[in-house]
């Protein structure tokens, strides 16, 4: 049986979803949510964020790159600081959870705190980062990164689509691009209790299992890979099959491995996202395919080993159909876990408020990967419908909303007691 | 044992192969071969080829859709007209053989009667038609449809890249857009003795048998589909395999029942050329996928049943994966065959030349096509290197287009026995 002590915080989860409804106002596109970093909507999104911020009694501050941080004071001074937060920005008609939904939750659960004027025997920061999904300037992490301290300088030269440099943008957006700060990290580590980030699953296995929260394991690592299958373009009325190779029937072959390969193995999930024919006219034997393999898993040795697995198998379909391969990873990022005295919290405190204890790795990456550079990590999920996410469809239960509610308060009190003890 | 009298052409072979390298010139794009419908470049090739054909006693006319026309007459009034040509225009990028080399090896076995001052007991018409690869207005066999009286007048409206009509681009080449003129056939077809037309195979082949030249037997129907497949688009890191219904894996499935199906059918061709796969992101499962299917058979009702075939098998492969499917057939033409005749004639003379009978049926359309709706048609093919065609690479042997003027000419003094009897 499932206690329900959220109907205490159903007022609060409202607050929550209406603030999610004003702040995908706030967007650079009408009638859609896209709000890239350093932009117009961004500030808007600054501005109420401030607002509620300061109400709740809270420091407010903008750093280098243009992450909003709001502070809540210990109850005594030189107490450590436990990190909460999630990222500002969207994706291209974006929904209105991704991110904002983690921001939100904390904001509500801190301002319950200062409502009965609690205070904590650790600081709390909320962090509102600048740029998680990179819609901008095609780069992961911007803001968290600069925070750790991991921030590359050159970047600050990148251009956007309309040509406007990264260093120009943060200027026009009040923040200073200064390479000595984007590169110095915001805390020293040992001052830190580790980062919490509330987050919508964007996956449908919390539907599935009928869930509102997840405790997040790790974020999976993965490899990025572009094959090139070169085959013979040839007429498609002439060339009779016998005499063909054709980079088409090759790379479906390869499609089908790749899925078959990721059925037989749990926790591995492998995608052909892209693929692009060449010429690709209707009346033309493919001479040449280009397609691409993202592979995840939880163990890094095993996501290695299956893509190596892969890359062998379609040397093999190539080579039996005379087609020639090519292949180079373009990303390839191991597995970041949770720290275990963290993931043990949550458990404890999704316990404490009467939800059963679920774990879940993350297939998608957060800004807690960057964070982990500096301190321990991590996430607490909320069930979305359909699990979809980067749609306007994007969907949370208010109740779910009041869960992570609850179970964030209680991840909170439950490190009060750890920091006093 | 082949006999080879080719050597005795050798010399009309090389003034052919120049003649192509002079016209491949002629060109709308410096370096490559790029020759649309009724352009300046068209016009030096009319320019050319009228010089050759007026200095062969032959008179020249070009009609209202800029077809070339070279007629060498009868040795007597009131005689019956047997019909040459191939056309004039070309892909982009194109080689300088298709076409081309069909106009030219007529010219030059007209230029050896003409030199012999030998005339035939039939007319015979040099046709240089206007276009055939329907480059410029998207639309096939302009000129010989026009010639038959099968134009189509709306086609007139029709605009180019550059929003030119197709009228309009007439009137600069120096022609008459006369809807009249272009829906009255050139001929009747009492007066007519048939087609013939000389083309390189555009296949492998004849290079893989070691001949140097086929009867074509007909111009095989096909029938071009488009596939829509819709599954579900989902994140490649969060959605499980075991969830997913991606439109990518449907299709590939469906690419590999294709290839299946035609290596088991003799004298099938079944290729898919375009797959488009959306949105295309690398982190995204496939939520749709469009696909061209492109099936040809010389039969018809065996050519239909198969498309239907495989339409059932993508309706079953996209049942059990969830996904939706829709088709639309976009092309379906029947099988164009040649005059058994005329074939026979053909046969006979390859025989005479010490030539091996060897019979063909095209895979690629042909204005023939287009003078079925008249006259009885044939074709000759030329092999040519690789089976390349449509691309700078195109080739052909000196002494294939040797064989293929020894064996024009010997058609053509056999038709005057038949014509004479």
């Amino acid at each position: 049986m499932m206690l329900d002590t959220s109907h205490e915080y159903d007022g609060a989860a409202q607050t929550v979803l209406e603030r999610c409804d004003l702040l995908a106002t706030f967007s650079e596109e009408p009638g859609r949510v896209t709000r890239r970093f350093a932009t117009p909507p961004m500030h808007q999104v600054h501005e109420a964020l401030s607002g509620w911020l300061r109400a709740a009694g809270m420091a407010v501050e903008m750093d280098a790159i243009g992450n909003l941080i709001g502070r809540y004071e210990a109850s005594q001074p030189g107490a450590p600081t436990l990190l909460l937060g999630s990222h500002l920005d969207t994706v291209r008609d974006a929904g209105k959870y991704d991110g904002l939904l983690g921001v939100m939750v904390a904001l509500a659960c801190l301002e319950r705190l200062a409502a009965r004027g609690e205070r904590l025997p650790f600081n709390i920061e909320l962090l509102g980062f600048a740029d998680e999904e990179g819609l901008r300037y095609q780069s992961v992490y911007i803001g968290s990164k600069a925070m750790t301290g991991r921030f590359d300088p050159q970047a600050l030269a990148l251009l956007d689509a309309d040509g406007i440099s990264l260093a120009d943008a943060l200027r026009s957006f009040g923040a200073q691009p200064d390479p000595v700060l984007l590169t110095t990290p915001r805390w020293s580590p040992e001052a830190l209790l580790g980062y919490c980030e509330v987050h919508i699953e964007q996956g449908p296995v919390l539907e599935a299992q009928g869930l509102p929260l997840a405790v997040v394991t790790s974020i999976v690592g993965q490899q990025r890979l572009i094959f090139k299958l070169r085959g013979e373009q040839g007429h498609a009325g002439t060339l009779p099959m016998g005499l063909r190779h054709d980079a088409l029937c090759a790379a479906a072959e390869f499609v089908l491995e790749v899925e078959t390969l990721g059925r037989s193995v749990p926790g591995l999930v492998a995608t052909v996202g892209q693929l692009q024919v060449l010429p690709g006219a209707s009346n033309v034997v493919p001479g040449e395919v280009h397609l691409s393999l993202d592979i995840r898993h939880e163990d890094d040795d095993l996501r290695n080993r299956y893509s190596s697995q892969l890359y062998v198998q379609a040397e093999h379909i190539c080579a039996l159909r005379g087609v020639r391969l090519t292949c180079e990873r373009v990303q390839n990022s191991r597995t970041v876990f949770c720290a275990p005295d963290l993931v043990g919290r949550w458990q404890q405190a999704l316990r404490a408020e009467g939800y059963p204890v679920f774990a879940l790795a993350s297939g998608a990456g957060h800004d807690a990967v960057a964070l982990s550079a500096l301190t321990a990590i991590s996430m607490l999920f909320v069930r979305c419908r359909g699990g979809i996410s980067h749609h306007p469809a994007e969907a949370v239960l208010r109740k779910d909303v009041a869960a992570a509610l609850a179970v964030l308060e209680r991840f909170l009190l439950l490190t009060a007691k750890v920091v006093g003890a």
